[in-house]
């Protein structure tokens, strides 16, 4: 079997074309305002869901969203020959207690929001080299695990800052499969870190915007297209901040900005204006990939798209030793 | 170009088999008494190295590690096509700085002590499915940021209990490439979580013990072998501790132990006898690889070696919150 090429500096362009049988999202109670609340699988009906910590809840969220992708395939965990994930917590608990309930072998990922893409540019090489025939790959965040971690104590209730992301309490996983019917992955752009000495954590679109004009600018030159070989070029998640920077750094480029690009963090707090600046988190695109964008391919509303997630990588010890935030963007091309 | 099977459960044989055309090792100021010190590549002169924290240290020793691997092959950070690589510090920061100076493609990993087989694994499957022909797997870790990141401040001066085991100060990086001259990357088991609800995040060898267990029973199984086929079959970072209750497993398992079976948290810290328990971090077994056991390799002095990482998936605040800790162990086979 003959596997995929890699295409220029950054890109892998594949031949078989890893299927994505099955996907699910999950979105918090904030995220079911979203207007596009009808397309995700389920609903939390609150932040707890009957657990003592919202880090016991986050992980119950990432069981639950793969166990619905595996249902609408009629698969259960024995079925999964390898399991790829990361999330925002330190040490990346979620995953790693998800992927205890699983029992399958377990890849851990850490790629802050970029974290959904690199599962499944990993995942998709896997299963494309003939190694697995069939993965699963999720990512999931939650409000109030990551608010305490990254910014202030939850109950302090610190006022935001206007342009600061809202972190989503989301989660979305797929199935990535040699062999079947759905939306294929079709190549992928491996990111490199970008730091423009952007060092305020609250602004974390101005961090991860340079690294999506990058990511998104080599993926054009390496596979040789622009953005109207796409329907939809959409990032996740630089919010409307991160969102005009990517748009001016397009200018900059010499590219002109597009009708079809948006942002997962955008696109999810659409119909919610108390989220001023959209939203961010690894949940965050992987709710709107696995959730609505992946609805809209299975629906055939939706041809050919460009996942680019974004991360930025900084920890809370870094932006007090006054380090700055470094970006990084992952793409991948899934069209039907 | 024909890849790798898929053996068993959890096993990959490769047929092209990536080769490790370099590697370097590096040890700070304690574990430079070792008895494998001769075989390191470079000693850490202080905890600093000039820096003005412990983590910018930890990641200039990262960049310095993967500079010698390279220099030893006259490369450059120009020639390598992706870098996978992880630490044990909070959003593994480490690496995401080390990455930016490199400016590859970066893939990031979290896998605790069990990082450096991840990152080889994952590495050794995109080298063999033909998407590389050369990158870059580094991990490393320092006693100074784990220690008050996973414990207490390091200026208090906790007494260790005597069965936990010491962080190390060292990294490890190699070279895997698609052609060339080396050791080869021959078979790897991916790990799956093993959780027997140990909840003392001092004696991190009994949390990882029984994974270690599983993985090197899995890998036996599905390759139909035995520990006989390996010169030296070498877990990562069990300690004295998990060393012991890893025979007290094989035992069980009706696996006899054999005297070829041991542990680089025990290696490194040879000739050290202040540290009771052993080593762990990230950094231990990634330096005892790329540094001692695989100089012999080069040297001819082993021909087959199994390397066993294991990673302890904890975090401060699961174990705060009272969860056990869930353990994790990545095979490699190195053949020359």
């Amino acid at each position: 079997m003959l596997s995929g090429k890699k295409r220029g500096l950054q890109s892998i362009e594949f031949l078989q074309a890893p299927i994505i049988s099955s996907s699910a999202s999950v979105a918090g109670p904030l995220e079911s305002k979203s207007s596009w609340a009808e397309d995700f699988d389920w609903i939390m009906e609150d932040y707890l869901l009957g657990e003592s910590s919202w880090e016991r809840t986050e992980t119950k969220v990432l069981q639950q969203v793969i166990q619905i992708a595996l249902d609408k395939q009629q698969l259960s965990f024995e079925d999964i020959e390898v399991f790829l994930a990361g999330d925002l917590l330190d040490q990346i608990i979620s995953s790693n207690y998800t992927a205890r309930e699983l029992k399958t072998p377990f890849l851990g990922l850490y790629g802050a929001c970029s974290t959904m893409a690199e599962a499944i540019l990993i995942g998709a090489m896997l299963v494309e080299g003939g190694f697995f025939t069939r993965l699963v790959a999720a990512a999931g965040s939650h409000h109030y695990t990551a608010e305490r971690q990254f910014r202030f104590p939850t109950e302090q209730g610190v006022q935001p800052a206007p342009y600061s992301q809202w972190t989503a309490t989301a989660a979305g996983a797929l199935v990535l499969e040699a062999q079947g019917n759905g939306p294929r992955v079709s190549s992928i752009t491996i990111g490199r870190i970008v730091d423009m000495n952007q060092k305020d954590a609250n602004n974390l679109g101005a961090a991860m915007a340079p690294a999506a004009a990058d990511t998104i600018h080599r993926h054009f030159l390496d596979l040789n297209r622009d953005s109207d070989y796409y329907d939809l070029v959409v990032t996740g998640d630089l919010g409307l901040v991160g969102q005009d920077l990517l748009e001016e750094l397009f200018v900059q480029q010499g590219v002109v900005p597009k009708p079809n690009i948006s942002d997962c963090g955008v696109l999810l707090y659409d119909g919610i204006p108390e989220v001023n600046a959209g939203g961010s988190g690894c949940g965050c695109s992987a709710c709107m990939l696995c959730g609505p964008l992946l609805k809209k391919m299975y629906r055939g509303d939706l041809q050919r798209l460009l996942f680019v997630a974004t991360g930025a990588l900084m920890s809370p010890t870094s932006t007090n030793q006054g380090e700055s935030i470094p970006g990084i963007a992952h793409a991948v091309a899934i069209e039907i």
